[in-house]
């Protein structure tokens, strides 16, 4: 018996970090997943989650998230909700339904306002200079506005052998209005059984629900693959498969974690970072680079780090 | 080289008629699912697709469509959309976007107008009926609601080889506004590549996702599988991991086709009807039953086609 917790992204640290104690202390996964994701969602400066998420081309944040239970294969999302703190828990809410558990737009809003979710304006004034400096470098440019899909997504296995996973994200900046992505749909963006693993994934939505990554990795770990060949596989499957029929590839990143505590990850793209903590592993940044369809990962320097949030936090000045 | 084309229910005859004859003179893929599924939408008969469709608790009729090209993989959908005569061909046009190109609610009704498609009001007095009494029979005796949910969901292949798959419905009939189930999801709903085959899903889509089976069938495909073997594998092995975790499983039925034209169909429950037209088999309407975890089906009687139109098209009352 042992715990673990994988989660995207550099941003994912803090939240695993407190995950990983209620983990060691015997805490449910569901719980791990909901905290970890939750403090993502309230980080003013991680802005492709919750708050300070970044707009569509409205300039409005509309967010989607999704949870899972791996045990009863339980499942809740929301996509293109408004105005509400946090998706995570409204999507967890959700999978306690047996009907109705998938909700958008007004409707998603109409349960969590029945069900007493906190409501917040999620626009950020950081987020809005991002917005106007985008809409000057693309539209005003007649250039393509799309970039940045940085969802967080995680996967947590607890002492008694429980898995969950969840996902949370502002989405595709300057999508159009009601856009989903990858992250609240089942196999695509999330896929979990506690007798097998689980996997989430984030990049282009549009293309991971091409080949419903995250399913299909936590079918070939049942086969026996281990996480990172089962990851790997996926990945540069579908990537190749993308360019074969499609002359391209959107960016498509990956993490997993099977029912012993083991855990992989694998990009098509360089610059993916992803967290871990297992009973034998403090939280570990690791970031990852790409060689002949393998993944390679090491652990984040501290230079690499101190200019992560460096970055992030960054004064912002709106372009003339 | 062959054609085909198979689609869920018997309400997919008319549209397939309409189809063989398409894909016989060398139609594509594409519009012939497109053509199929918009007779579908457009007869106010079926309750559960398109005019006529049944609404959600608030009365409103909100649709949910999906188009994929099995050639490029590329995906459209949309999910919540109101007041739009033929979704098939929304999500068919959004198919074509890199970007955005899954979109819900108000802001897939902006891409819809802005985009010139047809409006119009999909309630119709008979939905309206149904609904007054079904709040008789279930809200005001304190039952739960929901009921019906027969999406339909073609895949079709074309003599040069492409193919192409698409679904349409208003969902559970009494659901939660802004509820989406399997129908508009890759993988859940319906999953196609014109080097394997196709396959799409009908039943309870809060179940359905939870084990992705419109790819799983097509991947049992590419591992070698008959159609048939294909589409009862994956349902019963959907069937039993969901009675194992939790006690019990929704309807589950799915039809699926291969790159040659060779068709299968499963199913959970008894009462299940399909359409298939090759080029050796006009345009045929079987009905299913369930033996031991195989699923037989067989030519429909004349007097349960009769049967059918007649329930149809009853007149209806509402209920004092």
């Amino acid at each position: 018996m042992s715990w673990a917790i994988i989660g995207t992204w550099r941003m994912a640290l803090e939240g695993i970090e407190k995950s990983a104690k209620l983990l060691s202390g015997g805490g449910s996964s569901g719980d791990a997943i909901e905290t970890a994701i939750k403090m993502v969602e309230d980080f003013p400066y991680y802005k492709s989650v919750g708050y300070g998420g970044l707009p569509n081309e409205n300039g409005e944040v509309e967010l989607d998230a999704a949870y899972m239970d791996g045990d009863s294969l339980s499942i809740g999302a929301v996509a293109a909700i408004k105005d509400f703190k946090n998706p995570i828990s409204i999507a967890r809410k959700l999978s306690e339904e047996r009907f109705n558990s998938f909700l958008v737009g007004y409707g998603a809003e109409e349960y969590a306002h029945k069900n007493g979710f906190e409501r917040m304006n999620m626009l950020t004034e950081r987020a809005v200079i991002h917005y106007k400096n985008r809409l000057k470098e693309t539209i005003d440019k007649g250039l393509s506005p799309y970039d940045g899909h940085d969802t967080v997504g995680m996967v947590a296995l607890d002492l008694d052998n429980s898995m969950a996973s969840g996902t949370s994200t502002s989405g595709l900046f300057m999508k159009k209005r009601g856009r989903v992505g990858d992250s609240p749909l089942s196999g695509s963006g999330f896929y979990v059984d506690s007798r097998i693993g689980g996997a989430t994934a984030t990049g282009l939505g549009e293309d991971i629900m091409k080949g419903c990554i995250s399913y299909e990795i936590v079918r070939l770990m049942k086969e026996g693959y281990t996480p990172q060949e089962a990851a790997d596989k996926a990945v540069f499957e579908l990537t190749n498969l993308l360019v074969s029929r499609r002359q391209k590839a959107g960016d498509i990143s990956v993490v997993c974690l099977n029912n012993k505590g083991e855990f992989g990850a694998a990009t098509n793209i360089e610059g993916f970072s992803f967290v871990v903590a297992t009973e034998k592993l403090p939280p570990t940044v690791y970031t990852c680079s790409v060689e002949n369809n393998k993944t390679i990962y090491q652990v984040a320097t501290e230079e690499w780090m101190n200019n992560y949030m460096k970055t992030r936090t960054a004064p912002l000045k709106l372009k003339e």
